[in-house]
């Protein structure tokens, strides 16, 4: 971010650079370049790149090879540095800056940064659109504001190192969060051992500019699971009686699983969010599939639903001689934000230029792997929250005609480098 | 039968005798009684009642002690012979009569004596009804014509006996064929050890007065299952997820049973007949049930059925958390008539009065458990034919209307014996 | 009850009566005759038995005529008063106490009188058993409390007449809660219309004696239906063709319903409780059955859920070309405990003795039709709450070993008296 | 086929240059060139291709715009007759040649010329791998002899022109056979509508080298649907209640399909071959379709199946508030083959060098859509018959090993040519 402009300006334009190269889970390889080459612009003490900054073996829901090679081949094209490049092949994107500012707590903050295989509108209306920083990447878009998170993540950085920060400070810069497939491997990584204080942030979520929330809870724990089913082909109207339809097992999973009991504690969920099989219609179906989630208001919930499903997957596969097998492709636990936070989130926030409505608590309603980050660090005896910024959004998110409104970037910045300030007074 | 009236009205007023007072599978107390004491008014070598002309560990869909207790106190009071009810007692019904008349092959006659629950019509046009021989047991009556066959058993004896038939002339009056339940006791009791060759007869099955059908083929092999599913009840309202739901393993297991692959080598059947399960809308079922069958045009392809049934009732358990276990409770295998025999039932059945109509064969389209016997006397080199004595029947079977031509007793009569004469003469 | 003996001996006395003689839904003949028998005793100014203190037409659940007529006998032959049976004829039970003492506000209390279609132990460690007061309805069974509930009634009666109460006390011994077939009925008898003060209450519920519960909320809103498919019979063997399964259709719709998705704005539950269908295993089934019942956090998640279980059964049916009706047998809506009401329980239960722990808010987590009457009189500017009673209960609600600790019966009369008492003084 | 090699040679070498380049249905580009060529070198009275052999509103299973023209690019590169290339631009492959040759009787013989989706067997123990002429076209080969139909076709057309054939001769080359997708379109042209004797032919079909086979039967009538199933979507956490899943309805479809009653009459079968639904796990699926069949043994009995299906998709898209939608995308009827042609054929056969064994009648037990021709020619009062040549095949038809006994191609020359000009002689 050119420092002769207007910090707004800055931070408008590198969110718009984002915005205009959305890159989806794992294949943030352009967006990752350009992150630590501001990073390194700023200056700071520590940067880890990639496989540096996760445990790579916890890596979840990695796209093919195919897929990734295509991206980095367009990051390439686009001009991003290739020994950074070479660094993140095969799909280890993400960073972590850090700032050694002498004695105090160490606290880290949280911001994901992929985009979604979404379509972006391109009616003028369309801010991005009428304005000209529209996705060149045709069906991927950034459309959950994560250009803007890691803009804060960014602002935050240059911000902090010029005040009079003491303690350490983590920016996380996670990559993968929309298939939950990135949180746990940056949690397991090492590098949240020693952090005492963990901020989470997201804009928009219905909440409006001008609004921020200083705690969010209501996660719901989720895992994917993606499932197959085995069976035997045959010619269906020479030898139905040869055929072991994997279909067939897979409609009775699909119809069980919807039908697992509710739950006393709380909400749960279920769904079969993506399913085929089969290769014509005159052979009887070897192969089938389910790509599918559950969920709970809590890690337990979860667990709950997730054991009525194994359950219905063996006993639908050994209704039709299949066989079932299936593995996790991403998962996150329930979390809630600390109150010492929250208070902290809360006083701070009232004090922000542009902010003009101070909420404690709000529901998230969905997932979100930051909670494998929330968790970790809550379990290691710190602290953590999720703040909520507030945003004006034209359409609702993971839809065309997403955006934010761009006054929330000072806000977020401002918010969370007003929290770890105050926090780094607190040793 | 009285024997000063004339042969057809004696075997009138017997079947007429019977038809008023039909006796389901295994409470055929007064019926065997009536029948024994014909018998014994005839005059056989050996007569052989419940227990002695069975296996009795082979009686298959035995119902409940109350059922019988029922019918057997009805029995009584209707003035049966003691003696033989008491050797009947807990459902050891039919017996078996024994000619020998020295040198010659031993011939067998299998016919059964069961009624259905069934009501029967009371409209005046309904002959039984406007005859005064309606069923005077209320939800029970003769819609298949086992009134007549019995009758056939008798008359074939009598006629036997007076002819100069030499050899050996075994009738088995077969209990609980309705639920394929008598045939594999009384087939397996020993006394077809010895037997050269079987004739069964059936009258009716949509061939018309006047017509005989020397061989039936077309025996559909037949399972009956009693399958129970046992889970775990729960407030349905207050704790959903601690019932285990037994009405759901239940209804997954009818969606795939009737989902069972069809089969090349030919025509297969599925029918869950009867299910049940649960006790009250706020409670989550721990039990269910169902009563199936299973169907094949040949032994095989009903244990192909089978099997893949069984498959589905283990998945359907698992997938809802809940035991599946099973009993066959009734049972037939397929067969076919011999041709030799067929030859001579042809031939017999043209000279008889009565009958403008020989066919050689016809198809069933059901089962039956005389295919036990058939089957068995096969096995040890004997032969078989299964014999359709055409009859108008105004209803179908199985129907409220169902009736005999009574002309037809009398040609049931002379084709058995004829053929049992014939086939002495042979040795 | 007799005045001589102490009140607690009286109330234990009478509670034990009606626990030896428990009546199911629109069944409590002998149960109503006897608690009218004490009010006059008692002396009250209005009496109202069955359709005069109900809309007769409202009634829901009503078992079969021949189930009301043997209760029916069995009242009269434990020797209750004859003009009130023959008032109740019909299934016409429960009744309505008016107090009329002057200027003041009207106030309802509500007490439910049914048994449950449950067996009880007869373990000597079971209370009922070991002393003598088991059910003399073998499969019937006060394992609810309602007669804990009635004893209320009338202790509350007996106690406000003595009191220096100003106003009006109505006091509805309502019929056939269990099955959610009484509340509407009594809801809309008029008798409601001026109450200005409604309070029902139930004992145990997991609180245990000593604690009072001055609202309950978390009624989860309920309908039950009865389903009914009929399609078309046929011959399983031969004519599998001809039939339109209506086991089939059940099945599906078994399956579906459970599949109804789960709502944002809370619980919601489905439960396929009691299901039945087909005659024998060789019969494609011609007529299949489901009684169910739809829950929801809120009268509208009930209904969403309803109306999504519309769409099930109409789909199965088509499905397998049959056709699908049903009816509404019992409801009721969610409801809340008024704050106001919770205040006055709250203060008026810390002073009575025998309570030493004043709990002010509890989840049902289950249906109940007094929430109809606290509707009625909420929608009518009055104010309404539920209050619990704990009790020390050896087995759960609706269990063989249920029963209450008899100190709760003081407690509760007091408990309800004191808040009638209190409410007076404040017209 | 060039003049100078012996006849063999000649078959042999068009078959093997067919066989290397194989096209699926109506992608027949190069194919039909070739043939159109080798047709003007043998000389035939008229020549008609694509659109001028068929009622070309009645193609079915006509790929998309894309498939159609890579592989029409394709044939252009390999060097077809561009002036042909141009007529056929759309998917109008196929041809027709005709002869007239004076008076006497119409004969026509159709065969099948398109190639499979199915990758080609590369050992060297699979004679096309190990003599070179292995499918070029990765993915595509010719696994059930339509090389060898094609080459039929054209060795009957030089083998009738040089004989004394006194009639007219029409040698269809049909396109889209293995979709059964060009039968119809060829039937209806108007081109059959003077013919009095069709001839269709079959390699292989597990009769050995050295048999042919007079008249095969057993062809079930079979329709292919695409069914299409719409709702509406939602995030599967967050608003599960606003979804309509279209993966339930499709999944209660597929359970009910394969549930559909089997039939007294004879064979049927269902199969739901190929599905899918859904994008992602998180999101309750807008869209899901079915490919599916069905069939029977006869025309009846396959739309028996058909209309049950109708209502089980109508059903289960009601279950789920989605809406279903289908359409035929392919379709052929039952057939038998006449007896009068199959005396001919038998006669004939026998007479034929290298036939060893003739077989008067076998079954397909498949589906095939020359019926569509057999049965327009039945019903203008001709005759039909559909001719199996036996020929040793390593791999069954639609394997990847599938390879005919090039000593059948002049066996099926011989009897086809030596049938038609029997016929000629009849007139």
């Amino acid at each position: 971010m050119s420092q002769q402009a207007s910090r707004r300006d800055r931070l408008v334009a590198f969110r718009r650079e984002l915005h205009r190269k959305p890159e989806t889970a794992w294949t943030e390889f352009w967006t990752t370049a350009r992150i630590v080459e501001e990073l390194r612009e700023v200056g700071v003490d520590h940067l880890y790149v990639g496989r540096e900054a996760m445990d790579p073996d916890l890596r979840m829901s990695v796209p093919a090879g195919e897929e990734l090679d295509v991206a980095w081949d367009r990051a390439r094209n686009a001009g991003a540095d290739p020994e950074l490049l070479e660094a993140m092949r095969g799909g280890y994107t993400g960073c972590l800056a850090v700032l050694e500012r002498g004695e105090g707590p160490t606290v880290a903050l949280r911001v994901d940064i992929d985009g979604l295989p979404q379509r972006e509108a391109e009616e003028g209306d369309h801010a991005p659109a009428g304005e000209g920083f529209r996705s060149e990447h045709e069906g991927q878009m950034h459309a959950c504001g994560h250009d803007a998170h890691a803009t804060f993540g960014l602002g935050v950085v240059e911000a902090v190192k010029e005040s009079g920060f003491s303690g350490t400070l983590k920016v996380f810069f996670q990559p993968a969060e929309e298939v939950v497939g990135g949180g746990r491997a940056m949690a397991e990584s090492g590098h949240l051992d020693d952090v005492d204080y963990l901020l989470a942030a997201h804009v928009g979520l219905d909440f409006p500019s001008g609004e921020v929330v200083a705690g969010m809870d209501g996660f719901l724990a989720v895992t994917q699971l993606r499932v197959d089913f085995d069976g035997h082909p045959a010619h269906a109207g020479k030898h139905p009686e040869e055929g072991y339809n994997a279909v067939q097992a897979m409609a009775t999973a699909v119809q069980n699983l919807y039908g697992i009991p509710r739950h006393l504690d709380g909400a749960t969920r279920i769904n079969a969010g993506r399913v085929g099989g089969g290769t014509a219609s005159n052979i009887v179906p070897e192969h089938a599939f389910i790509e599918m989630e559950a969920r709970g208001e809590t890690t337990e919930l979860r667990d709950y639903v997730l054991e009525r499903a194994e359950s219905v997957l063996e006993g639908a596969a050994t209704s039709h001689g299949c066989e079932a097998s299936w593995e996790v492709v991403g998962e996150a636990p329930s979390a809630t934000s600390d109150e010492e936070l929250v208070d902290v989130v809360a006083e701070v926030a009232g004090g922000v230029r542009g902010v003009d409505s101070v909420r404690r608590r709000g529901d998230l309603g969905g997932s979100e792997d930051a909670t494998y980050l929330m968790q970790y660090v809550q379990d290691n005896g710190g602290a953590a929250t999720y703040v909520g910024i507030g945003t004006d959004h034209p359409g609702g998110h993971h839809t065309a005609t997403f955006d934010v409104d761009e006054d929330s970037l000072e806000v977020g910045v401002d918010t969370l480098t007003g929290t770890i300030l105050r926090l780094s007074e607190r040793a």
